[in-house]
This record gives C-alpha cells, sequence and structure tokens, in this order.
C-alpha cells in the first residue's frame, strides 16, 4: 500500500459539505464512490486537511488515501476524473510517506472570502460571492483586520456547536484586497475554529458599514465571547484556497 | 396597456435556452410564470431581442412586454425578483413607446465567448468557459477574426436546420481580448445567424491551433458552405452581452 497526496478544488454549491453524511451528496462520499470504482469495490476511506460546510468551495483542498495500485502519480488525475462528478477536480496527485496525514500534518491553511459590492448583484457569481449592497469602509475594515494577526484565544469567533477545547489559533497574515467589484478578505494562519473565518467577516463587515469601530475588533477577541463579535455570514463566499505541510 | 422594455441577464445553464418548449424549463417561460403571478393570473407574452440556446448565457438580453399595471420603472426589478428563479435578474426595467419592439428594433447586437486556455481547467467555471487545452497562436486568431468584419454573406457560418433565406449580416467589431487566462471572443454586429458566432469561434480557434491558415476564414465566407467553415464550439461558452437599439 502507498499513501497518495492529493491537491482537490470543488464548487461547493451543490454538496451538503465535505463530510460523509447518510443520504446526503457530500464530497468526501463522492471521492470515496470513485476510490471503491478504481479500486474494484474495495472502500477506500479518503482523509482531508479539514471539513468544509455546505455550499463552501475548495481550491486548494487537500486530502490522502492509501492504495494498492501503481498508478504514476501525475496519472492519478486522469485516473480519477471519469469517476467524479464535474465539480470535484483533482489538480495535484504525489506519493508521500505512509506518516503523511493531511489533517494533522497541516501546518498553515489559507481562506479567502469573496464579497460582491456595487449596486447589483450578479447571476454569474451568485454562488461564488456574498452580496453586500451597503457603501463599505475599506480603510476602516483594514486598520480591523490587522488586529486578528497573532497568537489569540479565538472563542469570540467560533460557533457555539463545537466540540473545540482549546480555540487559540494563530493567524499570519490577515488582509483585504480589492479586486474590481470585489473585496477579498484573506486569513492565513496555523488552523482555524468552526465558522471563524466567517464570523471574523461578519464582524468586520460590520467595521466596514460603521455599525462598530475598527478597535472593537481587537476588544472582541479579548472578550473571549461569542456575542462580542458579528454574525456569521453565508458559506457561499467563503473558499479554502491553501494547504501547507 | 404600456410597453416595458426589461434588460435582464440569466445563467444558461440549467435553462433549455430562451424559448417556451412543453416541459422544458425555459428562461422565456420563467419570466412569463412570473408575470402570471404579478398579473393575477392574467397570461403576459414576453418577447427577446433574439432565442439564446440551452447552456447559452446572457449578460445583457432585452425583452419587452405589456402591463395594465403602474409599477414605477424602476420598482419593476423589486416586483418580478420574489417571482424568478436565482439564475435570472432584472437589470434594468424602463416604460416605452408602443412601437418598441425587442427584437424588431434591435439595432446592434454584441456576442462574447469566453475561452479557457492553460494548463488546466477550472471547476469554478466549467459553465462559463469553454476549455481548450492546446497552445493557441492569437497572432494568426487576430489576423484571422479582422477578416470577419465588414458586410459579408455568412452562410458558411449557419447552422444548416435554420429557416432564415437572407444570410448577408454586417460585422461592425471582431476582436480576440486576452483577459488574464481567458481568451475573449468578441462580435458586435446587425444581427447573428443561427449557431454564427459558435462557428466562428470554432473555426478561429482552427487558426489558433495552426490547422489553418488565417487567410482560410476570409475564404470561408466566399464560399458560401457550411463544410468551409470549422466546428460548432459549445454553448457555455457564449453570453449574449449588449443589444442596442
Amino acid at each position: 500500500m502507498r499513501r497518495v497526496k492529493c491537491k482537490i478544488a470543488y464548487d461547493g454549491t451543490h454538496f451538503a459539505g465535505w463530510q460523509v453524511q447518510p443520504g446526503q451528496r457530500t464530497v468526501q462520499s463522492c471521492l470515496e464512490d470513485a476510490l471503491e470504482k478504481i479500486h474494484k469495490g474495495k472502500k477506500t476511506k479518503v482523509t482531508a486537511s479539514g471539513r468544509t460546510d455546505s455550499t463552501v468551495h475548495a481550491y486548494g483542498q487537500v486530502v490522502h488515501f492509501d492504495t494498492p495500485l501503481a498508478v504514476p502519480e501525475d496519472k492519478w488525475s486522469q485516473a480519477l476524473t471519469p469517476f467524479l462528478p464535474r465539480d470535484i477536480q483533482v489538480k495535484e496527485a504525489e506519493y508521500v510517506e505512509g506518516g503523511f496525514h493531511a489533517r494533522y500534518g497541516a501546518k498553515e491553511k489559507e481562506y479567502r472570502y469573496r464579497v460582491l459590492t456595487g449596486p447589483a448583484k450578479d447571476v454569474f457569481r451568485r454562488h461564488y460571492t456574498y452580496y453586500v449592497p451597503d457603501q463599505l469602509d475599506i480603510n476602516a475594515m483594514r486598520e480591523a483586520v490587522s488586529q486578528t494577526i497573532g497568537r489569540h484565544d479565538f472563542s469570540s469567533f467560533c460557533a457555539a456547536n463545537t466540540d473545540v477545547v482549546d480555540k487559540v489559533r494563530t493567524i499570519f497574515k490577515a488582509e483585504v484586497l480589492q479586486e474590481g467589484d470585489e473585496l477579498i478578505f484573506v486569513f492565513r494562519g496555523n488552523g482555524f475554529l468552526y465558522n471563524m473565518v466567517r464570523i471574523l467577516v461578519g464582524t468586520l463587515l460590520e467595521v466596514g458599514k460603521g455599525k462598530r469601530s475598527p478597535e472593537s475588533v481587537g476588544a472582541a477577541i479579548r472578550a473571549c465571547d461569542r456575542e462580542a463579535a458579528g454574525p456569521t455570514v453565508p458559506g457561499h463566499g467563503l473558499f479554502l484556497w491553501e494547504v501547507v505541510y
């Protein structure tokens, strides 16, 4: 058996998230079904760097699985594609040591959240951006986002329904990019709590709308209280962008 | 009764084209269903600048319909949106004279065709671009596309199954734009035959791949023979971009 590491992309629109759930279309189940066919009926478990929720996209999710097959590493994408739906794409594959683990080995993750601004929605980006009609103060949001950088207890930015005990995470990079009529919120860190990026963006958008001050974001972190942060923005603007090992 | 002119956008992915067809989901039937609800059960016919095929998109389709309702023109979009699916968007609406006709009054149309180039497909643009893995000679395609400008009999660039007799059309603008990893084929003219843009792009891509010379495009026009042109590219890269009256 050899372990394969794959970089995959998926359009989360029509998935009930990453993880297998009975009766639901998930990315994990589609990948495991494809591998079962390639392995002539033998079930193969696929492990990802982390789950993504319903409607959340991945540009660079990383997964691993074990196989007895001797497919050349540059042929894994071709081998899997005929068995995968068109909304999952295998971008890269390589053989790795048996000790490699897509989840436990992840050192850095980058998430990006796309916000569409301007006078009207765009029908072609309805699944990939969150539309915000309000005028947004980008300088205020940039001042606010810089306060998230560093090692903090992010309890305020974590959905209540989580089992995770240690809520300390380190953010290496946090910025707001302007690309045409979109704002891209970029967060790079050693790990993220459940809904953390979506709550961070929801809080930053409140800053952008003038509903709260830039300084209130640092205060919200220090409060360690979910009530101190803003709302959770929808999943469809969120992309798991990159995972580094 | 007053006549309303609307500019609409739609994502063609999940439509069997513009025109009402029994048992099919079409843009026209969705719009007419929405208007029927607004008019309390009274049927309202919607006329477009022209049909679009299955999977073809519209960024700026124009339609008209007649109504007895006194909805302010800037409120038509809001009035229709709750009754429309999310893949149709009403961008603008205005009252026009009764003599206005979305189809017969159209003076200019612009179509754009998006081709994705580069080493790999993009799962997020699979419905909006046609992926071409080959290296393309953009200068050769630009030389070729310039030959389509002007007044020509475009019989060679028309699908066989058409009732149209007069196949003379005038192209005002024809160009190949490079935007990141995409090539955008732009055609602006006084009208287009059935599949004309898709056959033009199919022929230009043969030039780009070195399968035919740039001069052969002018020769294909003069031949007035469908066999002299290239293949029809898929509908999902095509956008009806603008209609001018």
